[in-house]
Parts: structure tokens; sequence; C-alpha cells
């Protein structure tokens, strides 16, 4: 009754294999320096493997990128993703073993799958849309607009499941839960609800393009939230002002949970290193 | 008044044992390899105590699975069933003593038996629901679904109490509780409604039929939580689509309360330490 | 208004002492091996002062058992009754002190004093029920059950103020509250419907007769949890059953809170170093 | 419009100082010896030291009163009062440094200031109250009551601020909130229903005199919590007794939230080095 | 419709920078120092180190002030402000960097961005406020009332995003947020609701005007909670007066929900060490 859609999709043919049949695998990794084991420097031998670590040559995955991340908890992050999980696992795995784990001990990760969520309107249901906001169905805009909606749907569903990550200063990531409470409970409404609270959610971050990009992916039988949102910035002011923009918005301010933010700071293992001050002497 | 059902069982006759009457003990053992106590390989020595800790000859339990899991909290994971609880604990047991114990830190475990739940159908209510859903008392294809469901019953309930374990590469474990909240007390309702919800819930669940299997056994009285779940799976994909799906279901939506889920991949002892990086560089 | 009873009990004549007037100080303290410490097995010294400290000669207190306790978590448990706090208390530092701390952590611990609740009928109030329960107030029978009830009650009350423990292979152990949440809130229940409640819940638990015993505590003002609830049984399941069943009674279901469930197997100080394999070689 | 009370007190003057114009500061800290550095028992030296802390002859504290505790999380505590916030902060800083440090952990710790509470009637207070409640305002027991009251109040105000701390064997501590749920937010009732579950709440305490004292102390703008309680007991019975008494009242009942409890036994130093079995052999 | 405001501004400029355009980067962090490493004094060495880290020459940050901390948990706080986050965390490194790591555990951090809220009248805004209160639109004191207004706005402002810390000994430190639970969703209220009950919430500040002052930096999308509350005091009695009094207020009492408090006296590095006795012996 309050099945995700009207459709549920059959589950893809019954193939043993750890590749999503359209994601990939993500997983978002925080360390902190461990300032017993390391009161100082990293020798150049554990820094040149703390370089290795970011860009590995046998396995590596096919997104990668590095902040060092503001506070106490945490001194720098890693946001993989790759079509296999154990490559994935293996940036993280790559960071604890060698003589790194001694050194750098982790502090929080999210394991998920990018995906195309079913409240991504199919082009028909964008021409419904329109047609259900105002444009006259036989007006020649709402074929422009559909048909450039049609070129466009297959790149942004491409950035939704293999993202381009931007290259810009500043990133934010937060996992989160729709509320299951009395009274504000997302699961027991009904897709058309559930789907017009999305596009409303979605115009509030419209008002962002190209100040901020989101990459949605799903932890839901993975890990312990349902969603895992990975924010990335032209400034970190833009960060504070888009989640709050978004937090008046009925999916949010009814039914979001949220869970620990990270913010941070683009850097590579050499950049993260100067920042916490672990850098070898002689670099 | 909302007893379990209508005729509570007599609880069986009082011999002091530790072996259920019917079910298995449980374990779901979670570790992560101390990098501390463990900077870069384990030992021959270590690496063999670790290989026999997943094959004890002594005690060796009538199940044992395991699988090495995502993210930075648990490196690995053991599931574990036998009659006897101390044969279960004696895999925990295995992997902390005799120097392993030092390298090897426990993370999460939970304990549980498995058995046939109260909302499992006799052949009778298998019958009657049947007909309650419409078909007629003297159909012909009423007796033979029925006589199909007396053929099956017996060997759904041996893998309810004493499961084989798929040879499939992906598993999710969770425990989970059913919610007792002001306007959403699964406890107070009726056996009628709470049946109907788990009928609908099984319905939902059967749409992933040779995709996904799963097994829920008993926390109430052992563990923190009332049930464990878990999910083994061709595709890592369908863990997160079928728990996605089945959260819509009113049994999870309304009265689901879901603790920490780890997802693992199938591994020995030796693919363990493979992808953990700690085999020993002589294998 | 909502007293516990109608008439409280003026408080007792103002003595400076640390035993209770009636119930006896409970102990329940829970312990890991640390591993780190003791990567392999005891010394015979250390083994020696361990079954030194579950039979202390100086300060044996009342009563004391103990387990070896399932899952990550614990390694085993040790229960005390004493009138004497500090005898209690003893036991635990017992196990802390001489060396023994070193290699033995604690996990979790609970205090408590054991009493005869409100809810537990006078002779008088026993009369009172069978007549409202529709016996004769001139039955032959009422008199009969009436001193029959005269009989046991001295004995049951003793065995709630100082329990015989029973030679039983399975224990459960878990703190609880009432709830106090708008909607479910126990402590502004009128008696009369509190002790309805608490009547019926008793009648669940006479079906596991012979089968599980139990001993509730009070921890309101002495530790974090309003009570703590020790299970006897002669089997696992019957604790999986019990808890599974009250649970549905409304004094559970609407106003319950559970602490952490720790699930043990009768075991002394020899058998815990066995199980937890850390006796020495040389026994 | 729920303004404390209905006339707020203007903010004393403001000149720059840490010493409250009324109370004093309140500190409770609570320890465990740590038995990794500490396995046996403390040195000579140490258990010196240790003695020292509680009597410090440079920054003696205006009260310090110590007890043992009951359970694993803690050994022992110690209650500080003082107008100089440093002064009482220096009872926690002796017992970290000069070696203490490494053999005493800090388990928890509350920091709060004397007050007399908006709920204390004032004199003319008290009369009204008298004849709201039934006394005919010409009455002379009317004048001899407020009369009495009048000599009372400030005594009684005096051991709110500047409490004598009672020679008696126990004593319970725990931090509370009031709760602001929808449904139950005492924040938003108004002065008058607060003051009289208040006044009603007094009462309960007030059947236990002479066996139970407390302090209330503020924590709000300080610590975690918005109050600390600390009650004193000549039997631990009557810890257990009164705040089983007190969580009927309409104020605990409904708007209460309380933290951990800690129970303890009155000790100097080296009857707290003699419980947890680390005074040295040579006393 | 809940848009924070009627006319949300558009995002400024599209520019990859870490400045934020209007406010500074704030960062409060808090330690302990560790007494297993530091049983007693700091050397000179570390001591000299420890004083530089407060005053680094290369990355002075715009802002930085000290305090040593009450209680258990965490013996001195540092809070800084600056336009880029580099300085402000460089702050964190330079105390954790250079062997002070081994001796100093962060305890708790926030960052945050200083920013003018939505809820600060514009100098028009403010006009139509004093007429709604009952000022004559052509009332001269109208008039001088805005005009005065407008003189002081760009100071308050200025205050609010690059502000003076005054030279007051108390302090106290927590975050907050603003609850979105069904019945007090201040996220579902619409502007003119909130802003109401902001001015409100302003007045109740008023009072203590001279004796507290507060910085409140947001925290929406950089960390866990949505804001930080920064208290100045010229005596910790008015941290406990005004939280207590403006806890009443209803975007206090219905909406606010707390985190941790600190609370700090006015302390530089020598203070800090003197205080928590880890200054060297040879100043």
């Amino acid at each position: 009754m309050n099945a995700p859609q009207a459709q549920r999709p059959a589950p893809t043919p019954a193939e043993n294999s750890v590749v999503p049949e359209n994601g990939w695998h993500c997983g978002h990794f925080f360390y902190r320096f461990d300032r017993d084991a390391l009161p100082d420097r990293l020798s150049d031998d554990l820094a040149q493997r703390f370089r290795e670590a970011f860009a590995p040559t046998e396995t590596a995955p096919q997104r990668l990128a590095s902040y060092w991340i503001s506070g106490h908890e945490v001194d720098f992050g890693v946001m993989v993703m790759d079509p296999d999980p154990a490559v994935v696992d293996s940036i993280h795995q790559g960071l604890q073993s060698g003589g790194l784990g001694k050194v750098i001990k982790p502090a929080w990760s999210f394991v998920s799958i990018s995906e195309v969520s079913e409240y991504v309107p199919s082009v028909e249901q964008y021409r419904e849309r329109l047609i259900r906001e105002g444009t006259q169905p036989d007006a020649p805009e709402l074929a422009a607009k559909v048909a450039a909606y049609e070129r466009r749907l297959p790149m942004m569903n491409q950035q939704r499941l293999k993202p381009e990550i931007p290259d810009w200063p500043a990133a934010c990531f937060y996992p989160m839960n729709k509320s299951r409470v009395p009274g504000a409970n997302w699961f027991s409404e009904p897709f058309s609800r559930r789907n017009a609270m999305m596009a409303q959610h979605a115009q509030s971050g419209i008002a962002f393009a190209n100040r901020v990009s989101q990459l949605i992916s799903v932890g839901v039988g993975l890990d312990d939230w349902e969603w895992m949102v990975t924010l990335w910035a032209r400034n970190p002011q833009f960060l504070k002002d888009i989640v709050y923009q978004m937090r008046f918005d009925e999916a949010s301010a009814k039914y979001a949970e949220f869970g620990p933010f990270y913010v941070g700071y683009q850097a590579d293992a050499d950049a993260i290193m100067r920042h916490c001050r672990v850098a070898p002497t002689t670099p």
C-alpha cells in the first residue's frame, strides 16, 4: 500500500556477484592521527606509505577524493567509489596496514551504494508534472522542456551513479534517516506525498546550483543510517546556507533525522600531512 | 489479552538442560584487528591459530560461516549455530585465546536462539487463510495448495531452526525490536493484527526469493535486542533493495526499531587475512 | 495522590546503619578477561587468587552465584547478596585487587536491595481479591485458600528478601524502568490500576513455575535503573519464552523500559577459567 | 509569561568576580582506581599524597565529604563546596597531579552552585499559603506558625546555601532535568502550578525528616544537567524509600528526567584505600 | 512555505574560496591533560610549546581566548575565530603536534561560522516593530529611536560577526538544536512566529546587559549541532541565572535541545598550567 512506487521493479536476475547492476559501492572513511604513537612527525617511510595509500597502483578505485577535516574528532577523510566493494574497502585496509594502522585511527565510516532514486521523474513523469503545474499539453514550450529533460536525464543519472567529483575547496558529509515516529512517519506516507515533498526539496537545492553539488548514496541494509549525503561547495558558507535553507523543507523539517556532520577541505596526502603537522621534515 | 496467541503453549517438561527443545543457539561475533598490537602482519603461528579458530576439531559447531565486513568498525564476522551454547561461545573464546586476543578485538556480538515463530501458519491456519482470501472451500486447488504446504512446512521449519547457509557472496546482519511507544505499540496489538502484518511482511520478502535468504533468531531474554536478522544475498544490491522495500510494510514502517547494520562478504580465514592485509608473507 | 499505597508506611526509627531493616544488599558484577594483559593463560598464582575471590574466607557474603556469560561484552558474572553493602562490594574489590584487576576488567554492574514489593498482597488483601474474583465470602474453599496463603506468605517473602539460589544451569540478568512518558506514565497511575497490572503480570509468570525462578531487587535511589531482574531457568529456552510471553502483559508492553540483557550459565571459578581458556595448564 | 516568578529579580550589580553573591560553588567528583597502573597497592608515598588531597592545607575548601561508592564504575567520590570555583576544582586537580592521576581515573563529575530556589516561600508567602489552606487570618496559631517560620527560614536558607554535611553513613548523588517534551513541559507551566507541585514534593520529603537530608544545587548553564541532588541518609534503605516515594509526586512522575545514580558510604582517605584494597601494607 | 524569510537571499557569486563572505570561522576546542603520559609536570620544553600554541606567530588567528574548565571531562578550552578555517584548525593542530599531543587529549570541539541571523531586524523592520508595539508613526520619538538603531546596527552586527571578546572572568559554552519532534517543530513554524519568539528571547537576554555577553555561531552543515552558544559573564552566577531565566522563553522551553555545557574561567597558558598543576617547577 505504501510501496516505494506503484509498480515495484522486479529484482534483477539472480547471478552471484558483488557488483551492483547500476550503482557503485561508496565508502566514506574518517581518521585521526594517534598522537600517542605519533607524538611528532611521520617517518619518511610511513609518509611514503601514506601517499601510496591514496593512490594504490594495483586496485585503484574509480573515484577517490580526500580532505582534511575540521575539529577534534577527525583529522582527515577519504571518499571512495568503485563497482567492487573489496576495492572500496582496500583503501581503508591500506590506511591500516603496513605500519600505518599504529599511527592512524579510524574514527567513523559509512558504506553505501549510489543509485537513481525512485523520486527522479522519468521523461513521461516529468511531462506530466509540467502539465500538472500549468503548462498546456499542446504548448510548444512543453515539448521543448521535455526534450531538454530527455537529453539531460542520462547525464544527470550518470552523475547520480558514477559522479564526477568537483574540484571545489569545501565538502561536508553526513548520514540521515527518514523518521518513523508516530505523527511523522515517512514510510507510512503514500508515494505521491513523498514524491511531492522530494520534488520541493530538490527545488530548494537547485537555488544553489554551481555553488553546491551533491551525492546521495543509500545505506539501507548496509550501514546504520538510511542515506549518506555528500555536499561539495565552492565556499564552506554555502554548506551552512544550503543545509539551513533545506531544513525548512517539509521533507527535512518533519521527517529528517541527522547523524554526525563532518566538514572538510580538499587536500591530497601531502596537504593533509602538512595541515596536521605530521609531515616528515625531509620532504 | 494480548497473548502471543490464543492458546499459549505450555512450557515443556522441566528437565535441566542447556539445549533448547527445538531451535539452536546462535552467535554472531564481529571483530577488528588491533593495529596497535598488530601494526603489520600475523606471524605464521598466529595465522595458523586464526585458521584453526574457524575450524575447531574438538567442538566443531553445527554451522559456521565467516565474512569480511565493510567499514571501519569491524574487519570480519563469524556466525555460529549449535544446540550447545558453550560450543557457540567456544568459537568466540577460540578467537580470543592462545595469543589471538591481543591482536583481535571483539566489536559487537549477538546471542539468540532459532525458532519457528508464532506467525508461521499451521497447515490448518494456512487452509483458513486461503479461504479467507477467496479460495472456495471445496475448490480442488485449495486441497492441492494445502497438500503442497503440508509437504513444504517441515522443510521450511527445518530451515528456520537449523538452516543451511547458502553459498552466496554477500550477507547483512542487524538486530531489531518491535516498538512499544504510545501510538505504535506492537505488543499491545491483538494477535490477529500482528499476524496479518507479519503475513504481508512475508509476502514482501517472497518477491526476493532466490535472491535473498533470511534467518530470524530470537534475542528476547538473551541479549539487548528482541530479534536478530541474517540476510544472505546473491548481490549486495539485493540487501539494499529488500530492506528498503520491506521498510514500507506496516510491520516495519510503524513498529520496527533497528540496531547496527553490518554488511559482509563470504570469506574464509585466509581470505579474511588477505583482505585485511595481515596474512603472513610466507603462506 | 498517586502514592505507592493508600497508607504510606512510616520510615523506621532513625538509627545509623548500613543494614536495611528487611532486605539484603544485592550486587550483580560482570567482567571480561583483558586479552592484552592476558594474551594466553592465568598464572597458577593468579588462578588461585581468582578462585579465592569467589570464596572469601574473611567476609563471605550470604549468597554468591557465578556464571560464564555469552557474547563478546562479558566473560563471566557474579551475583552477591548480604546485609552489609561493604561485604557485597568486597567481592568486586577482591576481583580487582592483588593483581587480578590487571587481567579482569569490569564491564557492567548493578547495585540494589531486595524487598517485598507493595504489590504483594497481605493475607487480608488476598482474601479480598478472591472474593472480588467471585469466591463466596462464606465458602469453605475461601478459608482454605486464605489459610494456605497465610502459611505460604512468610516463605515467599523470605524468598523475596533472602532467596535461595536454585541449582539450575541458566540465568539471565537485566535492569528495567517503568516509563513516565506522556501517554504511558506508570507513576501517574493509581495504586489500584498498578496493582491489577502487577497481579496479571504475576499470573503470567506462574505459568513457568518450576521452570523459571525470579528475584526482583530495587535500584531506585541506588543505581541507574529502577529494578534489577534475575531469572534462573532449567533451560535457556525458558528465558526466551518467559520474557517473550510477559512482554505482552500491559505492565511490560506499555510501561517497561529495559536495559542490557546478560545470559549466563552456572559455573564456578574453575569452570569459568576453562570456558574462557585462561585456566593454567597445571591445574 | 512563564517567567520563573512574577517579579524577576534584577541581576546584582556588575562587578567582576568568580564568587556568587549568595551560594557556593559545588563539585561532585567520582573516581576509580586504575588497576592497570595499580595492579596491587599504593606506595607509601602515593598513599600519603592521596590523604593530603582530601585535606589540602593551602586551599582547604569550606566543605569536603568523601565516600566509597558501590559498583564497578566508581570506587570513591568527593563532594566539595567553596565560594571560589578554583578552590573546588583544586580538589580534583590535587587528585590528578603529583603522580596520583596515573592510578586514579575520573569517572564522572558535576559542577553546580547552591541557591535558595524560587519555590521557597517568603514569610509573607508562607502566611498566605496557610490562609489558602484554611487557617483563619486572625487565628492566633497563624501568627505563631508564621513567627516560627520567620525564625526558621534564615537557618533553612543557610542550610540550602552553605549546608552542614550530616555525619550519616550513606549518601546518594544524581543529576536531573525537568522535561520539556510535548505534553510534559515543566518550563511552559505557570509559576503557580510549578510552585504547587514543588510544595507537594517538599511535603513528601518531610516524611523522611531526620532520616534523609538533601541538598539541591543548580547546574543550569554550568553542566549537562539542570540540577544536582545530594541525599544523605541514616540507612541506605531510606535512599531507596524516599526516591521511590517521591517518584509518584507529579513534579517527578511527569516532569523529572534522571541521570546516573551513585550510592556511597562515608569514608575518609584511609577507609577508601582499605575498602578498595589499595592501602599500602605498611600503614 | 516555511522558508527562513519571505525573500530568500540569493547565494553570493560562485567563486572558490574558504573565506565566508560575511562571518568568520569559529572553533571551540576542549582538552584534558593525559595523566598517564603526564603523571606529574610538563617539561620546560613542552611548557614552552604549550605557551606558543596559544600565541602562534606565523598563523595568528583574529581572535583567541582561553579558559580553565571546571569538572573532570575537560581541563581547559580555547575559542578561536578567523576568516580562514585552516588558521582556526591550526590552533588545534598546534596543541596536538610537536610532542604536545601525547600529553594533551582533545575532549570536545565544535566548528561554526559567525553570522547575522535572519531574526536581526533591519532598520525598516525595527521601525515597523515599534509601530506595531504602539508607537505613533509620526511621533518624534519613533524617528529618534530608529535613528539610534540605525547608528547602533552596524556595530552590533560587527560584534555578531567579528566579536570583541570581553575581559570578564567566566564563560560558558554549549551547542543547541531547535527541535523538530511532532508537536514542537521549530522549522515548521512560519517566519513571523519564529521571529516573534526570537524577539521575546532577545528581550530576556537584554535584562543581563553588561553582566553577560553572547556570541551565537552557526554549526548547521558544519558540525553535529545547529548552533553554538558562547556566553561571557562578569560572575559565573550570571551564567546560571541567564540560562535559567531564558529557559522559560517559548523559543527555549518548547523548542531548544541542548548539548554538553562547559563552564570556564579566563586563563592564559601559564594560568592553565598552574591551575592544573602541570606547570614546570622552574618557571
